[in-house]
């Protein structure tokens, strides 16, 4: 089964939005067992929207829409695709009902274009919304299914989950998918493709697929099968994650798009650690890596920008003198912060870096992405001085990878 | 001039990765007159690569194509294209040396997958990747060019910056068109279509397009006209951008895609005004958006994410009988919190957040999403209390772009 998604929007054709909602949808509709074939950003107009509906309603059954139903004149969509599939548009009293409400709700008049939103077409079958204005809506023409959302991605998620996720699986729904993705960090795609090269040649007779997902960092290896049998495609995709693990064990760090921040925040609630983090280049970035996971009150203590001298001295007590003479960037300052920290919040552990993140402040002997890192802990301390590149926000965001990674080898090494 | 985008890549098609790189080039094109008419997201197979660029070659005479290219066994396009154009591969030797120099440079050794990626089409003009192993590709055929370049961001964008930019523009530059956006944080898109309708309607006549570009708190109002005439272009767009801000004043607090952050940062530095946060529920996101900013060593004497009840009390001086009368989200506490931090870091601005992120932690009284905030400057307190929904991220956020808000009002009404 194969499905395709089209977004509608100038906002993406002409490069202010990314479109995060197709990756969203896709990641459903694969769990589902449908496959995405084709992924269409077109423009918000007449004759692209309906090229599009021909093109992929001629090559799938299932296409899935997002955007262009906004209450502003700027869009069509709506009026579009009842044309499309000949359904005139008439009022709907439950969902006009529906759009009171929510004006009620949040306080604000309703206005005649919100009212027009509840003009809807006859023979669809409408989902409602109720995180916004927009219906969402199921269209049917010989066979095939057209889904028409909102562009706001919580509207969208929400009719997703709410209605049409069921629909689709209901109608839809044949055969199986088994995804297991290891996520490593630290090596690159082509070092891990060498290590694992005999592994991945003997990979193909198996029926289970490998993609290499490289980002920052981070490499994610992707094994998929696809077939009737849900119990053997899972059987066999764990069975090859675990040969693939034993090949590269100090590398892997967690499973199916877990992030490093939820590893070692897991890591911690379960052995009963506390943290705390003293951050110069990364302003902040730790800190809200390590509480966007929920709960995260339970191990954090606190955080600390320290991104003026005085803060380094007086709040963490390092001595200004090794500032001096050792520049804030060395060995010497992160050590002295990452003991302060530990010992401010009573913590376990306690991260300190301090780098010069860029683009300006280099020097010749401590170019732009020169990074320091120490991470204080009942053991002892780790430090490590980084090189990154020249683009601050790669920068902020290796060092804190590198962190969290260094606090999840602390934590595992304790058994 | 129109041109199209194929990204490749099953990892987009099963959702495992946004598409950025399409929002990027179609960003770049745009300023160079050309309007993307589609982007296509199709599977790494050499039947949808062929199909994809039939489809897409038929329609326009730029197809710009990311993706596929890595080291590994998953990518087959470099072989596909090569075939599709009917240009055998070969050693390219100045590639081979680019790669062997890439691979010293990071003190790793170059492997036998990635010497295979100096095989390159006979035909194809080159750009040489100075950031990684892929090299950019230029194919033509019957008037029409296709490139080819790697999927890792930062290598498109060098190839794009480094070659194939100046190509397509002394290729296909032709004719103009000119944007303004309009940046409004604070009123939802149907609010503001409506107090802005009556100047709506009259653009038609003008040339001038304006679509409304949503996402949480922000509306970007983008105003665009195509044509011959620069200067025209860009006389009439900003006529109409100084129309309409008249209409919305207190709501535009930037242009063209800057951000929040960014406007804050440069009104500090052109006031020679500082800032220092103490973020209980926002956890350093608001210390991290300030210091996204390059130089903001210049304003931001440092941060404090104070999670615990003990940093609030021992680093701010908050009343701990305070604390326990009214509950840590209180607006008595976020004062006490900002007055600690101006003291603390003897800054003219301390913002102080304190709310309930979720998706757990609320009570009857002060729901999930509940968020006290306060902002301590020279000529008084400010304070406020938002009810914010049921998401974790998008509460942390909301907070963080209202209280940059507040600053930059704060920054302005000073004069």
């Amino acid at each position: 089964m194969q499905a395709e998604i089209i977004t509608i929007g100038d906002e993406i054709l002409i490069g202010q939005t990314i479109d995060s909602n197709s990756a969203w949808i896709a990641g459903e509709l694969n769990k589902a067992g449908i496959r995405v074939s084709r992924i269409n950003s077109i423009a918000d107009e007449a004759s692209a929207i309906n090229a599009g509906l021909d093109e992929s309603l001629g090559r799938v059954d299932l296409v899935l829409m997002t955007g262009g139903l906004g209450p502003t004149a700027d869009d069509i969509t709506k009026k579009t695709l009842a044309d499309y599939f000949g359904m005139p548009l008439v009022m709907n009293e439950e969902v006009l009902a529906d759009i009171r409400g929510f004006f009620d709700r949040i306080g604000k008049p309703m206005l005649e274009m919100n009212e027009q939103q509840a003009m809807l077409p006859a023979g669809a079958h409408i989902v409602r919304n109720r995180k916004g204005t927009a219906s969402g809506m199921w269209f049917e023409k010989e066979g095939k299914v057209l889904i028409s959302m909102p562009g706001v991605p919580y509207e969208m998620v929400h009719l997703m989950e709410s209605g049409f996720m069921d629909m689709i699986e209901s109608r839809f729904r044949r055969g199986h998918v088994f995804h297991r993705t290891v996520m490593t960090f630290g090596q690159g795609e082509s070092f891990i493709a060498d290590t694992v090269k005999d592994w991945e040649a003997g990979l193909a007779s198996t029926g289970v697929k490998l993609a290499y997902l490289p980002s920052p960092g981070i490499v994610k290896m992707r094994l998929s099968a696809f077939g009737d049998d849900s119990e053997e495609l899972e059987r066999k995709v764990m069975d090859q994650a675990i040969a693939l693990e034993r090949l590269i064990p100090d590398i892997v760090y967690g499973y199916d798009d877990e992030t490093l921040e939820a590893v070692v925040a897991g890591l911690l609630k379960e052995k009963g650690k506390t943290i705390s983090a003293a951050e110069s280049c990364t302003g902040g970035y730790i800190s809200h890596l390590l509480t966007s996971i929920p709960g995260s009150s339970d191990y954090l203590e606190g955080g600390l920008c320290t991104y003026s001298y005085a803060s380094k001295t007086e709040l963490l007590g390092v001595d200004s003198e090794i500032i001096k003479e050792k520049g804030a960037v060395s060995e010497e300052v992160v050590i002295a912060m990452a003991e302060g920290c530990r010992k401010l919040y009573q913590t376990d552990i306690a991260i300190a870096v301090s780098g010069i993140a860029g683009p300006s402040g280099g020097t010749p002997d401590k170019p732009v992405g020169t990074v320091w890192m120490a991470v204080a802990h009942e053991d002892g301390m780790f430090t490590h001085c980084f090189h990154f590149g020249r683009d601050r926000m790669r920068n902020i965001r290796m060092t804190a990878l590198h962190a969290l990674n260094e606090v999840r080898r602390i934590l595992l090494a304790r058994g």
